[in-house]
């Protein structure tokens, strides 16, 4: 069995510890400052209730060894992921001491919500070994993980590290380009902003916009995202009919106050390409059938569960009876 | 069995026709422009096949009558729902028309995704009769709908609109205060203004966001919204230990090129009030647990449909088998 070290023991940390034990990797786990007996093992049992719910088969769980450095965990070890608080000044200490007893083909990987791996780079003595792999609490439930490299960093480095990623269960989304925060971060932070102002000028409170994502728009992204949402809700006319309609909305007044991407004829056709591609062929009609099929599977789902949607359908009925 | 007039016939106003038909409301249905048998029975068929899927039992399908003219179609309804095009050159005329032959005591509501009803209510004969009905795309599934009365509507008026809407299986959330595009597109243009920015810059393809949602915070959000997801994710410590981490975020660099509000004390408490109020006495634990079963349930349910994450999760079984 592979070995991964995880280097940081909070909430992250511990999930993916019990991420890389569940899929059958050993573990050795290090704290430098804020390790809790109770973090790990409350995020360990979590895991080991939910994992193999959504799975077939496991393979056979890894050992997990606390270690009592970061030179005792990184040693040997094919992944190391550095999840310690957001802050540089902690970071890149954290990064030196790992590098100075890794593996050289080690990959270190950091949680960072917000640095580029550029930074966490700064002053390493092998920058290519350093990349961003960013997860979504809860770590050991939810697959995205956002693989940043610079430019620095080996194609085939980045390979090895979607290779094991993928070993983990995880979906890892390489990004273009790096950026502060990434891009899903990016999209959690223009939603929380907006939000904020719609609480701040008393428009709706946090159960209110709560409920409009609960019994709306979240019920469409947990299957279909942004993009083929619109493409399925555009219609027969198409992506460029459909953005052409909307471009115009983003001089509406509700965007004024903030600076405005110009939907102009190549950015609308460079979403065009990209959008035909994702849809491989499948008509709006297949598009529509998926999510009107997936709405329903997850609204049944929910309904057995204690959930927002699924009780409001319950009581929905029981009224009825 | 009540009546309801649909004025307009696109998608939006003949999904509307189907939830009011299914939840066994009678239907005068009339376009002024727009007529599409193709596209009323398109919507109808699919509304037939999959909201029986989610409820016990439904009433008694009520019956369709195609109208010649806004003045046939709104003759003893108690409800007439405006869904004509994003103009207020349009919607204005047509409102007029409405109020010229409906009921006194109808409630004459818009899907006007960006416009107040203070807006429509400019120039009306009983201008507190007006009000904003805002739903979401697939009309006939999602349950929401974003309830907008201006200040001159009577709080009696609002109330039985909200009961009418819960009758057809919705759930209504009624704004605090009128504002350009309400709650949720409001929300939904802030997380496209952020992806278009992304897109431009090569960061991620469509696909790649598509991806980072519907594996990652859409699943999320399909069964707690933004802010229980925030109070579940920062544990123990509560909303306020949460907020005034996450305060100073605002002003990191990827928040700079916008104008953004200030997370101040009188906002962390507002929010937080709010949030213990939505939260009910549920513990991070219950929380927690809510948001594993739920996210469990939705990828269980989604592996036995043609979907994103249930693909991902059915393919990497299949590759271990």
């Amino acid at each position: 069995m592979p070995l991964a070290a995880i280097i940081g023991g909070g909430v992250i940390g511990s999930a993916w510890a019990a991420r890389f034990l569940l899929h059958g990797w050993h573990v050795n786990f290090y704290d430098p400052a804020q390790y809790s007996d109770r973090v790990l093992h409350g995020v360990l049992d979590k895991a080991r209730r939910w994992v193999p719910e959504i799975y077939d088969a496991l393979p056979e769980e890894g050992s997990l060894t606390l270690c009592a450095s970061i030179a005792d965990a990184v040693a040997g070890a094919e992944w190391v992921q550095e999840s310690t608080p957001e802050r540089l000044d902690i970071k890149l200490p954290v990064l030196k001491e790992i590098q100075a007893s890794c593996l050289e083909r080690a990959i270190v990987a950091s949680s960072t919500s917000g640095f580029m791996p550029t930074e966490l780079q700064t002053g390493a003595v092998r920058p290519e070994q350093i990349l961003v792999a960013h997860p979504y609490n809860p770590v050991y439930l939810l697959p995205i993980v956002e693989c940043v490299p610079s430019a620095i960093v080996d194609p085939a480095t980045v390979d090895r590290a979607e290779t094991i990623l993928s070993d983990i269960g995880m979906k890892p989304i390489t990004l273009g380009a790096e950026i502060p925060a990434h891009v899903g971060d990016r999209l959690l932070e223009a939603v929380w902003r907006e939000a904020l102002w719609l609480i701040k000028d008393g428009v709706a409170t946090t159960e209110q916009i709560d409920d409009i994502m609960t019994h709306g728009f979240g019920l469409r992204w947990a299957q279909k995202g942004l993009f083929e949402t619109y493409r399925t809700a555009g219609g027969e006319a198409g992506m460029k009919h459909f953005l052409e309609q909307f471009g115009p909305c983003l001089q509406w007044p509700w965007t004024k106050l903030t600076d405005v991407p110009d939907l102009d004829e190549p950015l609308i056709n460079r979403i065009v390409e990209q959008s035909d591609l994702q849809a491989g062929g499948r008509s709006v009609s297949e598009l529509e059938n998926q999510r009107d099929a997936n709405l329903v599977a997850i609204l049944k789902a929910l309904r057995q569960q204690d959930s927002a949607a699924g009780a409001f359908l319950n009581r929905l009925d029981a009224a009825r009876d």
